[in-house]
C-alpha cells in the first residue's frame, strides 16, 4: 500500500481529493497481501471479488454519490464475523455449521457505507486463545519479527494492519482479543463498551464478555469507523439502550488512574515505557490498586469457560476430538463448573464493577500496559516478569480481562519500541458507555507521545 | 378489628376523620390477634411495642403533623424482612446470622411514613416452599378452614389479613409466595415488577426472582402502600432505573390474554369461576397458549435452586442438618446443577420473556387463576386437576412462577367461593414496569366482579 494511503484517515482523504480511486486502493491491498503472504494473516481473500467491490465504489464516486466518506475503503474481517461473500470457519476444524448466509451487523453496516470487504483474517481457533498459535490454517506471524507470535485471538487482523495490507480490520474481544494483537503488532485496537456494539453475526466465545472491535493504523481511523459499530440493533437485545456514536470532543484535562499492585505486575521494560508516557502528559495520574484481583480474574475465567462450554455444548457432543487440544481441555473444564460457582463468579463481577466505579477515586480513564511483556517468541510456554512465571496464554490476557469483566470501552495504543525492536502498547479503559470520551483521551495521549509506528518491511 | 376499619383504605379514612385514633387501631390489632392465636399467623408480636408506636403516631396526629396518610396504620411484616425492633428468623432453625440491626428498605419507608409495625408473620422456612406447612414455629392455619393450609411462603401474612388482624401485611414472592396465600386465604396479593421495589434487607431466596410485595384486605389498599415499595434504592442496584409510583389512572378498555393449554390446566371449579369473571367484564380476552411451557418451568426451578444453594452455601457447610428435610434436599439438588445447565436456564428465561412480550398478540394483562385448586388440606401430598396428579408444592406455584421468571408485576384478587367454602383467586400479570396499569385493570375487574370477601369468624 502506498505510504500516503496507509491509514483509513489517509485513504478517506485521498478518495475525497481524488488522489486515489477505490480500485487503486484495492490493488494496493492485493499487492501488499501477496508480498506478506508469509505472515499467514488472511485465511480467505479473493482478488477478483475485491476489485469487483472497488469498481462498484468507483462508479458511485464518479457519479458523485459515495455512500459515505469510507466508500471504497478496504477493510479486513476476522474469520468469526459472518460474511455473505466469504465462508466463516472460526479457523477451526469444527465449523459453526448451519449459520445463515448473511453479514454480521457490523459488516453489514460497513458494507452499506461502501467499504470494500477484503477477506477474512486468521484467528485463534474459535477465539479461544490469546496467542494465535492454534488455527486450522496455521499460526499468524508477527510482522515485526517472524519468530514472534502476533498475539490473539484477532492476530490475523493485527498482522494485516501492522504490515500495511489494510488500514483497519475487524476483531472481537473477550479478554483482550483485539487489544492483545494490536499491542503485540504495534497498531491501535479498540473494544467498545459491552452492549453498545452489536454482536449479531459474530460467533460467540462468551456472550456476556464478547465485544466486536477494530484494529487500525492510526488513532484517527477509529472515529471514522466507530459509527458503524455503535447503536441499537434489534437482533442483539443487549444493545437495546445503546447510544449511537457521537462526535469526539477534544479534552485537555482528564483524570487518570494508573492501576498497579499485586496481580498487575509487568516487565521492567514495559513498566518504564508506561512511566515515560505518563511523565510526558499534562494530566496527573493517581496510582491505585485493586484488592484481591486474583479472585476477579478467576470470575472472568469461570464465566468465560462456562459460557463457551454452553455455546459449544452440541458441537462437543458431536465433534469434541476435532477441536484443537487446548480448546478441548478448556471446553471440558467449562463443563465441570457448577451453577453455584458460576453464580459466585457473576456476583464477583458485579462487585468488581462496583469497585471500579464507586470505590476508586473518580477517573476518566484507567491506565495499564496492554501486555506485561512484548510479543513472545513461538514455542515459549511461559513468560517471566515481576518475579512471576506466567503461562504465555495468561500473560496475554494479564491486564485485558479487566475491561471485559467490567464491560468498559478500552483501547490499546502503540507507545514505544523495546530494545528487541518489538512494539509496546499502552491501554486505556473508559467508563461504561463513554467510548467517545475514551477516544478523545487516547488521542490526546497519542499526540503527546508522538510515537511513529515502525511498519514491517515498509 | 372493628368492621369499618378492616382495610387500610378504611383505616386511613377513619384516622383522617378522627373516627379512630392510631391507639384504637393498635388495640383492635392486639385484641384480634389474641382471638386468632390458633391460626399461628404471627411469630412475634409485642403488644406494648405496638401501643408505644401507636401513641407516637397519635401525638403526631393530634399536633396536626402526621408523617403521611398512613401514619398510624398497623402493618404486619413477614419474618424474612429485617426489622430493627423484632428479630428476623426466616422461621428456620438456621437463622440468617450476622445481619445488621436495621430495617429492610420497604419497612424503613413504611416506618418513616408513620406505619405501626405490628410484628413478624409466620412463613415457610426461608420462603423455600409454597405451603407454609414447614416453619420452626409450626404451620399456619387457613382462616377459612382449620383443616386447610394457608399457602405460602407468606402464609402468616395471608392469614393475618384474611382474619382481619391487620389490613395489610408484607410478603415476598419468588414463585408466587405473595399471591399463593392471598388466593388461598381470599385476600389481595401484589408482587411488583422485578427491579422496581428494593430487595434490600429482605432475606433472599433467589435474588433474580425475588420481589417484596404486599397482601391486603382491599384493592384500594395497594395504591396507598405501593409508593413505599417502588423507586430507586442505592442499596439494591437492580432498582437503579426504578420509577417511583405514579397515580393509577382509570382504564375501561384493556387487552387481556387468557393463558390456557398444556401445562396450564386447572380444576373444573376454578376454571368455571375464571370463565364467569371473564364473561362479566366488558373487555375481550383472547386465549393463547405458550409452547413447551414445561421447559420454562424447569428454567425457573433451575435458577431458583441454584441461586438458593449459592445464597445458603456457607450455612449448608455449617448447619445442613438443621434445615427442614425438604429444604435440605432442595439445597443439595441446587448444588448438583452445572454452570452449563444454569446458563441454559438463563437463556430460556430471555426466550420466555421474548415470547410473552414479542410473540403473543399485544396485551395489557395476562389472565390465569392464581391457583389451579382451592387451598389443599393438611397432609395432602398431591392435587388432582385436568387429568394430572401434581405435588401439592408444584400445584401452588403452578401458574405463579411465570410472573417471576419474566419479572412481571402480578396481582391475585379474590373472585369466588368454592362449593367447599374456600376462596378462589384470579391472577393478572402486567407488562414489566407497568405496575400502575396492572392495578387499574385489577381495580376495574374487582369492581365488576363485586365479590364480597368472607372473613373468617367475623
Amino acid at each position: 500500500m502506498k505510504s500516503q494511503n496507509r491509514t483509513v484517515a489517509e485513504q478517506v482523504e485521498s478518495l475525497f481529493r481524488c488522489n486515489a480511486t477505490p480500485v487503486d486502493l484495492a490493488h494496493d491491498v492485493i499487492d501488499r497481501a501477496s508480498e506478506c503472504i508469509g505472515l499467514n494473516a488472511f485465511v480467505s481473500l479473493d482478488p477478483d471479488h475485491v476489485v469487483t467491490q472497488a469498481k462498484q465504489s468507483d462508479l458511485r464516486r464518479r457519479r458523485g454519490r459515495p455512500l459515505s466518506p469510507i466508500d471504497g475503503v478496504p477493510i479486513a474481517v476476522k474469520d468469526n464475523f459472518l460474511t455473505q461473500d466469504y465462508p466463516t470457519t472460526a479457523c477451526s476444524n469444527v465449523g459453526p455449521g448451519g449459520q445463515p448466509n448473511e453479514d454480521a451487523t457490523v459488516v453489514a453496516n460497513l458494507r452499506a457505507a461502501g467499504a470494500v470487504i477484503v477477506g477474512k483474517t486468521n484467528m485463534h481457533e474459535w477465539a479461544y486463545g490469546a496467542t494465535n498459535t492454534y488455527s486450522r490454517f496455521g499460526a499468524t506471524i508477527n510482522p515485526h519479527n517472524e519468530d514472534c507470535i502476533s498475539g490473539g485471538s484477532s492476530g490475523g487482523s493485527g498482522a494485516a494492519v501492522a504490515a500495511g495490507i489494510v488500514g483497519a480490520a475487524l476483531g472481537s474481544d473477550t479478554g483482550g482479543s483485539v487489544r492483545i494483537p494490536a499491542s503485540a503488532c504495534g497498531v491501535y485496537g479498540f473494544k467498545p463498551s459491552y452492549g453498545r456494539a452489536s454482536r449479531h453475526g459474530v460467533l460467540a466465545l462468551s456472550w456476556s464478555l464478547d465485544a466486536p472491535g477494530l484494529l487500525s493504523s492510526s488513532i484517527d481511523d477509529i472515529p471514522l469507523l466507530l459509527p458503524y459499530f455503535l447503536g441499537v440493533d434489534k437482533r442483539d437485545p443487549t444493545t437495546s439502550n445503546a447510544k449511537p456514536f457521537s462526535r469526539v470532543q477534544n479534552i485537555d484535562d482528564f483524570k487518570l488512574i494508573n492501576l498497579v499492585g499485586t496481580g498487575l505486575e509487568r516487565s521492567e521494560e514495559v513498566g518504564q515505557a508506561l512511566e515515560k508516557v505518563l511523565g510526558n502528559i499534562s494530566s496527573n495520574a493517581l496510582s491505585a490498586t485493586i484488592p484481591d484481583i486474583q479472585s476477579f480474574f478467576c470470575a472472568w475465567e469461570t464465566i468465560l469457560h462456562c459460557e463457551a462450554s454452553s455455546f459449544h455444548d452440541e458441537r462437543m457432543k458431536l465433534y469434541l476430538d476435532k477441536f484443537g487440544e487446548t480448546m478441548q481441555s478448556h471446553l471440558l473444564a467449562g463443563q465441570e463448573i457448577t451453577g453455584v460457582e458460576l453464580l459466585y463468579a457473576q456476583r464477583l463481577r458485579s462487585k468488581f464493577l462496583n469497585i471500579l466505579i464507586n470505590q476508586l477515586p473518580y477517573w476518566d480513564a484507567l491506565v495499564l500496559p496492554t501486555l506485561p511483556v512484548v510479543a513472545p517468541r513461538f514455542g515459549e510456554q511461559t513468560q517471566m516478569f515481576g518475579d512471576r512465571v506466567v503461562s504465555t496464554q495468561d500473560s496475554m490476557t494479564w491486564f485485558c480481562w479487566l475491561g471485559n469483566l467490567a464491560g468498559l470501552p478500552a483501547i490499546s495504543i502503540p507507545v514505544a519500541t523495546s530494545s528487541s525492536g518489538l512494539p509496546i502498547g499502552l491501554m486505556l479503559m473508559g467508563r461504561p458507555g463513554e467510548d467517545e470520551k475514551l477516544l478523545s483521551i487516547a488521542k490526546s495521549i497519542d499526540k503527546s507521545v508522538g510515537y511513529t509506528q515502525r511498519v514491517w518491511n515498509q
